[in-house]
């Protein structure tokens, strides 16, 4: 039998994303056997991302400051744009230390089903970024799913008219993956995008 | 790149038991995008579970009283203990709707390895309510594994001697659970504690 603060814990645990009943009940329980400080520095954690993150003018990617470290290092290649679904999606690109360019966070991707229509998304600022800066190309860095895909077709039809360079990141079966155990749709993505060696 | 705030939060999921990085990344997002209501409930709930909850003067279960609601309620069978090695466990024996006796905390199980002796449980505690209360069954409800065995095995010497019935739960091949894809372990003590029909 819980007792009524527990339940309550476990309920915000269970709130969170991925996080089952039985998961919740876990966390709530270590919570209870943490020292008392260490539950300060995580509820000082979590309140500190609320107050202290706003988003980036420029690109809209999360940041402390109201330009983000990338759109301000000069060292990066401002006439490439990354455009991404959100700021999760720039972690992972920037762990392949690969890219060199900058980025631009949407906010999300098209999908009328759920009521996601490119007004609320953040095209316009992409668009003006455009006409003010000087961009070469812009690289399609979105989800090759379904919602993803339809994002890439608009932005493809609302950009071609500016002349730059569009690409779209590749899709196919992943390193060290498996075609045995792939889908049948990244099947034909890898055949269809088949290079020549 | 995650920005300073983010990245605490990030290491503070980290560091709760089953959630690894990717996991902790997705969480600091998903408190990035709650409302400030939300978080303030959230830090709340974490708060008032260190603050409010200490330990049943009885049985050592986590309760918001000095006696738990468990120890406290008349109703239930006073004369039957129910040993345990955490709180967890009573929640999931209360959702049996099967006990109705009262339970015995042990706070851990005897582990030598990781210098887990029997002067570290809650065994005297247990001796007391056996000397005081009037118990005429003491219910091993520890996991069967090797530190549970342990304890069960130490426990049932120990008591023995007051002339209680003993008794402890059964293991098995789980209900709905597969023979073929059991363990040889639960296997054979399905056998050996098979019973006549």
């Amino acid at each position: 039998m819980a007792t009524k603060s527990l339940e309550i814990l476990i309920d915000e645990f269970n709130k969170l994303p991925g996080i089952g009943r039985k998961n919740a009940v876990r966390l709530a329980f270590h919570v209870l056997g943490m020292p008392m400080d260490d539950v300060e520095n995580f509820t000082k954690a979590l309140k500190n991302v609320k107050d202290n993150i706003k988003k980036c003018s420029i690109c809209g990617d999360y940041s402390e400051n109201d330009v983000c470290d990338v759109c301000s290092d000069e060292l990066r290649d401002s006439s490439t744009i990354c455009v991404v679904e959100d700021g999760r999606d720039i972690i992972s690109f920037e762990k392949t230390c690969k890219y060199k360019g900058k980025y631009h966070v949407l906010d999300g991707k098209i999908a009328p089903l759920s009521g996601m229509t490119p007004d609320k998304l953040n095209i316009k600022s992409l668009l003006e970024r455009i006409v003010k800066e000087d961009i070469k190309e812009i690289i399609l860095g979105l989800n090759p799913d379904f919602d993803g895909d339809i994002t890439s077709t608009y932005l493809i039809k609302l950009l071609k008219p500016f002349g730059i360079k569009i690409t779209k990141i590749a899709s196919g079966i992943p390193i060290g993956g498996n075609i045995e155990f792939a889908d049948i749709a990244t099947i034909s993505k890898a055949l269809d995008s088949r290079n020549e060696v």
